[in-house]
């Protein structure tokens, strides 16, 4: 935290900020709450991109009224351990806690929950979903399509999202296995990054617009794409490019949502596609019941020991060993929590601009 | 099939043959069947490395009394949409196929159906069970750990299998997309053919024995590990690192099998683990009734449709563009199902040593 164009502020300030923006909106107040819970999971846990810097987006897009404040929700099909849900064309960070909710609540009686989400925006971080199951010792899973970035391996044009996977086992007396991943090389953030500090990317992230591989990271920002996890048919393209395909049927073709080139933008400043194949875009939610499987004790014991063995590795040169998954956030959250979140001077400008826009005060 | 080398046989042949190997062992006559039908399934879709080139494996760890001929599963835990299924240590070629009817059984009453299975061995490709799915109009899904290979991100050891994934969605005119892919960065049969050839590996597939990059296969082989899918961190290795905690996690934590490095090996002449943390290797898998989720035709002509267009991008250099997954098996299944199964001379070799040991007939 020695950066000293870094701001740091308690996240509960910010979940307030956010709260009172998403209230201005007319977003009913626990459903403020909810998205704001979200939007703080995410900086407390070090996720930069997806906690309060999102803010501006979203009143952005509540404002010009893409966004419904009040969405009622619709079970559109169902059976003992699935559901099919419209989303209204509300917050994903609000559709997307209670479409979960619904995933929990089939598993009680059905020992999984399935729950397949159409005509919903962005839902913050994937990881969110699964650490709330995690609280009813359940074993959550969350994937939604998003924006296209990525190209199929092989092509030359976006035509899939990021599309995350996220998925977490609780452990008995250590912290929980939290995986939570995109389906593509490099996040695009990084992309970003490296265009501000005039940096060349890493090889296997990106091609340009004549899918050649580039290092310039404006090239791929300009007309290229995102490599999917693996980069190159060699390394395994094909298995990131397949992944992305499996987000996104769960997430849109099973809940008719749109999919792939199709997912409308996150944002105002992006383009919208010509056409539309669904609703909105799409989430996929799962809740296993571990006790539907298997004495939860001895699962949680194994999970402890699972961690200790990978933990038990000799770390290869340069590094102090193998990490496991959700400990790096962990760490971020015990950091965050003590010393607040560290905000660029380009997020309190932003949200000093809602602040003045909608009157909420956040100086 | 130009190469001199490679002798041709009708895939039904060889599945006959495999069929009277197992029936020797005293293996039931309904069981034997199912075990060569999953051997062919992968002759026949080009899978060279997990069809009956693994016929001689089996048959020496079935002569070593290392599998159970005779299995009776049980089912150790269940609830309306998941069950926990001890395979008696029998073939993975026979409780695989058993395990994953009890997934579908279960979708049809609960909308999905989850079955994790503990005390089996290798169970072929896990594409063949989400194959089986599509007959019944379910989404399959299909996971299994394997024997230590692969090292986690940062780690010099062996400590995870190739953990594959396979999940296919049935198109309506089209054939479906069927992914089916190992959660590291390169196949072991490929650093194998490139010993042989004395050729150099790609960067990103392998490490030595003291965790530094290597391009020699010798030195993965010897005392090594392959890389998780993303090879490194900065391509997203931590990412495929994940995905194989995830299939281990389901397949063995969930049913109580070994996990991790305590897999006991597919081959006799591979160590047995000190330690054991379960039984048996374990697999995973599920089944999801479309029409649980949304009209399935309607589902089908979207897959179509999302085939349609990934094939629509425009190709990269040197590429023909982006392949659907699941096609090139089909491909070759056309290939194959006209002009026989292409086998190396050792495969040969291998067979006729069956056939010398259980006097079924090869020739």
């Amino acid at each position: 935290m020695s950066n000293p164009e870094l701001t740091l502020l308690p996240s509960e300030r910010l979940a307030e900020f956010s709260r009172r923006v998403f209230e201005h909106f007319g977003i009913p107040a626990d459903d403020a709450a909810l998205a704001s819970e979200v939007l703080a999971a995410s900086d407390i846990r070090g996720i930069d991109s997806h906690g309060v810097a999102r803010l501006h987006a979203y009143f952005e897009m509540l404002t010009a009224g893409r966004i419904n404040p009040c969405p009622q929700l619709t079970i559109l099909r169902e059976s003992p351990s699935t559901a099919t849900v419209d989303g209204d064309n509300g917050l994903g960070l609000v559709v997307g806690p209670k479409a979960n909710e619904i995933a929990m609540s089939k598993a009680e009686d059905a020992g999984t929950g399935w729950v397949s989400v159409s005509n919903t925006n962005h839902y913050g971080i994937a990881g969110y979903y699964v650490l709330k199951a995690l609280e009813k010792d359940l074993i959550g899973w969350s994937m939604t399509n998003t924006t296209k970035l990525v190209a199929p391996l092989w092509g030359t044009e976006r035509k899939l999202g990021t599309n995350p996977i996220a998925i977490a086992f609780p452990g008995k007396e250590e912290p929980p296995i939290v995986i939570d991943m995109a389906s593509c090389s490099a996040a695009y953030g990084k992309i970003e990054i490296a265009l501000r500090k005039g940096a060349e990317i890493p090889r296997g992230w990106a091609i340009d617009g004549q899918g050649q591989d580039t290092l310039d990271p404006g090239e791929m920002i300009e007309e290229g794409a995102l490599l999917p996890l693996g980069s190159d048919r060699e390394r395994g393209g094909h298995k990131g490019y397949g992944l992305a395909i499996m987000v996104d049927v769960l997430s849109c073709v099973l809940s008719g949502a749109n999919w792939g080139p199709f997912a409308p933008p996150f944002a105002l400043r992006q383009e919208i596609p010509d056409k539309q194949v669904g609703k909105g875009i799409g989430h996929f939610f799962g809740a296993m019941r571990i006790d539907a499987f298997i004495d939860p004790d001895e699962f949680k014991s194994q999970i402890d020991a699972y961690r200790r063995e990978m933990q038990s590795s000799h770390p290869s040169p340069g590094t102090d060993g193998p990490l496991i998954p959700g400990d790096p956030e962990l760490e971020a959250e015990k950091i965050r929590s003590k010393e607040g979140i560290p905000l660029l001077p380009a997020v309190v400008e932003d949200l000093r601009d809602i602040s003045k826009h909608t009157g909420v005060p956040f100086d």
